[in-house]
């Protein structure tokens, strides 16, 4: 399958040329549901000053973040993933936070980069959107709503899961958690089906998508722990320090999903 | 099933049970195919100076260091794993290292235990021996060997893979690579089958276990990477200090494979 970008001439066939026309600033759109195939990672750059409790904060925490790869203190290069890759602008976007505050939205963080930086790859779940749809479960709208569910802390990491919410029928959402048994590096199973009240998932007022008054008849919602938590709970933490991608514009690595659920 | 020590008067039945019997010093024996059932886990206990670098270690490498838990700088407690254990006293016999070298072997190790220690739980295979039987697989002598497999470093920690090797036959190792992709908390599905000299295991010299000149017609030996890979790095790399379990003499957590392989 490929992924055709209205500005670019020519469909996007590989892992390597989608982060080259990131790099070259010719793709500016999310990744949702584009490059099918290769996982799809949340990004995560901190001080190492604090990478050592956000490590155990993913450990303890596996489901909202499960760690794809971790780079060296100044090294923006993912050996492991992507090899080649440069994190400074192989994304179509980021965003930088100071003392916990949202500071700005860029294309390239070259400038911003320094030794003392660390790079976290967490697993998305965009990764199994083309999965689920090859299931026979159509596209939903995917939401991403904060909900109750406490996160083991570690450190001064603390806060609770943030949760993607899908629509879909009851049988559908059976196959949902057969699909994303084989996806434990991308969130894995659901953490919740049906009422959004058990999990604290404030429907009417969603961190991202339109807000719902009440579930249709027939619908059955799927909530699946969700990679924005590490970003949410480090900026609780106020941290110094930190960029992120933007939500829905995520890495693209060189791996493969099929071949990582057979580890 | 229940494991029997010839020196208590009843049988062990729950996790708690062995732990108390070893803290107790009532159970000095090791752990290889008893408390079926309960996984257990291999110790590394390091400074947390170390901590960043290992986990790092630990996470690049999860075939040979699958973390079940990581413990606070201090605390003995595995909060997560086995709520009210002390893993200072908790297993049946530890062994002692300073600036890369064996020091002792104790029984306890409350009189070591220090403010900036951090305990690693890493899974053991020892805790699927027991499915391996279940799936008609017979007990085999269970060896360790040095391998040339490369692990990925990080920081000073670096080294190639320690490997256990078990001998069955053919048919028996395809069903051992199903039983054992259900363990991927605890070095999952074989990392080699066949012909030893291909990742330069020497099987005339074995770390543990007696030596083998040849391997015997319709024998094919499967080796699974294994739990003394990170001892064997942390050691190499001169780690100031640490303390492991003595090998085969495994930490008994709280927590079910069964459930652990359905997350």
């Amino acid at each position: 399958m490929t992924s055709v970008n209205p500005i670019l001439e020519n469909p996007i066939e590989t892992a390597v040329e989608a982060r080259l026309a990131m790099r070259r600033r010719e793709w500016h759109l999310g990744t949702t549901h584009q490059f099918p195939g290769w996982l799809q990672t949340n990004l995560v750059v901190l001080p190492e000053s604090d990478a050592r409790d956000f490590l155990l904060f993913c450990q303890r925490n596996p489901k909202p973040c499960p760690i794809i790869e971790v780079t060296d203190p100044g090294d923006p290069e993912p050996r492991i993933s992507a090899p080649g890759a440069d994190l400074r602008s192989d994304l179509a976007r980021y965003a930088v936070y100071r003392d916990g505050q949202f500071v700005e939205e860029v294309e390239d963080i070259t400038h911003l980069w320094r030794d003392d930086l660390m790079a976290f790859l967490i697993g998305s779940s965009l990764t199994f959107d083309d999965s689920l749809i090859r299931a026979g479960i159509p596209r939903s709208e995917v939401w991403v709503l904060n909900s109750t569910i406490p996160c083991i802390p570690a450190g001064k990491f603390a806060g609770p899961m943030v949760v993607t919410m899908r629509w879909m029928t009851p049988q559908q959402a059976i196959t949902a958690v057969q699909v994303t048994s084989r996806f434990s590096f991308a969130h894995g199973v659901p953490v919740h089906i049906g009422d959004p009240d058990l999990i604290g998932a404030d429907i009417k007022n969603p961190r991202y998508g339109p807000p719902v008054s009440e579930i249709p008849k027939g619908v059955l919602p799927v909530f699946w722990a969700c990679g924005v938590t590490p970003q949410s709970v480090a900026l609780a933490s106020n941290s110094k320090f930190m960029i992120t991608h933007v939500p829905g514009h995520a890495f693209i690595t060189d791996l493969r999903p099929e071949r990582l659920s057979y580890r």
